[in-house]
C-alpha cells in the first residue's frame, strides 16, 4: 500500500480549522451521537455530483440525514440474489434498521449520468454500451424510463425527473419498504433541484409532474 | 405513484432559508457550475451516516467535491461483468470523466456495517448471513478483512481502519484508477475520523498505520 | 463568563435563512408588534417537552399566544408568600396585565415529568423524593392528584389529564383568575395531545372527562 | 370543575387543519418520537412573550428543542431548599435526564417584564413592590443586574441583556449545570433578539457584549 499518499495541506488545513471552531463548539453533541449512536430522522439519496450540497438546501445539523450518494441518484429494483447491492443494502439499513420516517430521492440539472443514459437510448454512446462500462450498466437502471420522456421539449431534464419516478416506484418493490409505507411508518418523497436557479421541485401524484415548493 | 407525499414543512422552510442567503449571495457561481459543468478537485467516498460530514470536516464548496457514500465506505473489487456496480461506476465516472486529482476515503468510528460485518464473522449475526441481507452482502466485502483484526484489542475500531485499507486496495484493481495513480495523476487517501473526539487519521504507508493529522 | 459559547453554525444559517424569508415578508408586522406591545389572545401553559408545538398545533402567528412552558405544564396554588413563583408570575401578568381571553393547559401523551411522579408516589423513585430535586419537589404539585388514578387502567395517560384538572383548579385560587372567569372575561380550557397519533381532547365537565375534538 | 369551557372554534379549526396536513405528512416521525422518546439537542429558555418564536427562528423540527419559557428568560441561583422551583426543576431534567449538548438563554427586546424591574429600581413601581406581586417578586432574580446597567444609555435594552447575562451566571451556580459544562458535555449560550428589526445578537466573553450574528 505504498502508494497511499497523504492529505493534501490545503484539506489539512481547513480540517484544522473545523476542529478548532465547529467541533470544539459542538463537542458536547458529537460526544452523544458517538456514545448513542445516530437517529435520522430521514434518508436522502442524491447524486454524487458535487454540485448538489443536500446539508446545505436543507440545514442539516451532524445527526439528521442518513445520505446515500450515487451517479444519478438510482434506486434498483428489488433483487435478493446474493450479489452486492450497495445501493439496495443502504435502503435497508436506513428503514429496516434505523426505521426513518422518511425517504427523500433527490435529483438535478444537468446531471452528468442521466445525460449518458440519454444518449445510449439515442445510440450516440457506444463506449457506455460495453458491458465493461461501470457507468453504463448502472445507467440501465434508467433506460426503461426513456419511453417516457421521448417526445419531450427538453429532453435531458425530462429524463432527470423520471429518473426520480423510477427510483421512487422501484424503492416499492422492496417489500420493507412497501410494507413501511403502506403501515404509515415511512413517507417517500421526489424532488429535483435545478443547480443554476437554486429551484427546487416535489414530485405531485395528483398532477403527475414536478411542482416547485 | 400515488403513495409519494410533499415535503415535511420545516425542510420546506429551510430550503426557503438557503434559497434566500446562501444561493442569493453566490448565485453567480452556481450558474457557472450549472452552464460549465462541474470540475472538483476532490472523489470523496465515506459512509452514509448521518454523523459523517464530509462538507463540514473539509469547509467544502458547492463543486469541490464528487462525493459516493454508502454502508461502511466500502470499494469492491474490479469486476467488469455487466452487472450493476453503483460504487464502482461512481469511481469510474470521477477518475475517467471528471479526472479528479485525489480521491479519499473516509472511515469513522462507531460504524454500524462495520459492526455487521464483525458480528458475522464472529458468528453472531445469522440474519445478516441469510443471501437475502442486502447490508449482509455488501458487507462481504470487508470480510477478507477480518483475519488482520481477529487479535487487535479493540475490533471494531481495527477493522473500521481495515475497511479503509481493503477499500484503498480494492480500487488498485481498477485499471483506469492503476493507470491515473501510476501516471502521477491521481492521489489516493485513506482517513479514519473519530466522531466522538473530532479527530482524523491518515493511513501512513510508512508505518502501515493511521497517524493523527 | 468566559464560558459563554457562540451559536453553533448551524443554528447562525437557519437564523439567517428565518432573517431573509419570513422575517422579510413581514417586517411590517413584526415593527408593529415591537412599537405597539403584544395583545395576545390566549394564554397557552404546555410542557417544556420536545414534541409538543403549540405554534404548529395552533397555527400560531407571531404576537398570538403567550405561552408558558414548564415540567408537565403544571400550575402550583395560589401562595402569596413572597417567594419566586414563576409559573404564578407568567399567569398574573397574562391575565392581569395582557388581560388574554382565554387559558389553555396542554398536557400530552409521554411526559417524562408525569411518569416521574407515578413513580414517587408507586415508591419507586427515592432520587426524586430527596428534598434536593427539582423535578421532585415541582412533580409534588401534581401528588394530590394520584389518588384519583390509581385504580386506572392507563395510569400514566390518566395521570397526565389529572395533571390538567389539577391546573384548572388551582388556577381557580388565584383571585385575579376566579374574579375574571367569573366576570365572563377568561375562558380557562383543559387539553391533551396524543404525540403519536396527533390526537387532541378536551376537558368536559358535563362528563368529567376528555372528549376527542 | 363546571368552569371549564370548550376549546374557541378558531383554535379547533387551525387544529383540524394541522392534523390533516402536518400531522398527516409526519406521522412516521411522530409515532417514533412517541415511542422512542425524545432526544432534544438543546434547551431553550425564553420569554412567554407572544411576539418571540424560538421554533419559528430557528426552523425547529419536532422534537429538536426542548423549550422553557417564564417571564424575562430568567434562572434563578441554585436553591436546593425543598421548596417549588419551576425553571430549575426544568434546567435539572434537560441537563441530567436528558443529556442536552446546549443551553441557551434567549431575551428580547420590549420586554415588558424587565421593563417592570427596571421600574422597581427606580421607584416608580409599588405595586411589583408589594410581596404579594409574583410578578414582582420573580423580577427580584434580575434586581442585582441594575447596578450594570443604571448609567446606560438606553436602559431597558441593556437590562434585557443583562438578564440574559444574570441567568448564565446563574446557570453556573447549579451543580450539575457547572460539572457539563467544564467537563465538556454541555455548551451556554446567551442570545437577545431585537423584535421590530428581526437580529439577532450573541453574548461574546471577549468583549463582555452582544455581538450581531
Amino acid at each position: 500500500m505504498d502508494f497511499a499518499r497523504p492529505l493534501p495541506a490545503f484539506l489539512v488545513q481547513r480540517y484544522h480549522g473545523w476542529k478548532a471552531t465547529t467541533y470544539a463548539e459542538n463537542r458536547a453533541w458529537y460526544r452523544r451521537l458517538a456514545d448513542e449512536g445516530q437517529r435520522p430522522r430521514a434518508m436522502v439519496i442524491s447524486c454524487c455530483d458535487s454540485r448538489v450540497h443536500v446539508t446545505s438546501i436543507f440545514g442539516a445539523d451532524q445527526g439528521e440525514f442518513f445520505i446515500h450518494r450515487n451517479i444519478a441518484n438510482l434506486v434498483p429494483p428489488y433483487e435478493p440474489d446474493g450479489n452486492q447491492h450497495g445501493t439496495s443494502a443502504a435502503v435497508e439499513y436506513a428503514v429496516t434498521a434505523l426505521k426513518v420516517a422518511h425517504l427523500v430521492v433527490l435529483g438535478h440539472s444537468q446531471c452528468g449520468g442521466v445525460q449518458g443514459c440519454l444518449d445510449m437510448c439515442e445510440g450516440r454512446a457506444p463506449a457506455l454500451e460495453e458491458s465493461s462500462s461501470f457507468v453504463g450498466r448502472w445507467m440501465d437502471i434508467l433506460r426503461p424510463g426513456y419511453e417516457a420522456v421521448k417526445e419531450a421539449e427538453d429532453k435531458p431534464r425530462a429524463l432527470e425527473k423520471e429518473a426520480v419516478k423510477v427510483s421512487l416506484n422501484n424503492l416499492m418493490t422492496f417489500p420493507f419498504v412497501r410494507e413501511a409505507v403502506e403501515g404509515g411508518r415511512l413517507s417517500l418523497h421526489g424532488l429535483w433541484t435545478d443547480i443554476g436557479e437554486g429551484g427546487l421541485s416535489c414530485y405531485d401524484p395528483a398532477s403527475d409532474g414536478f411542482v416547485p415548493i
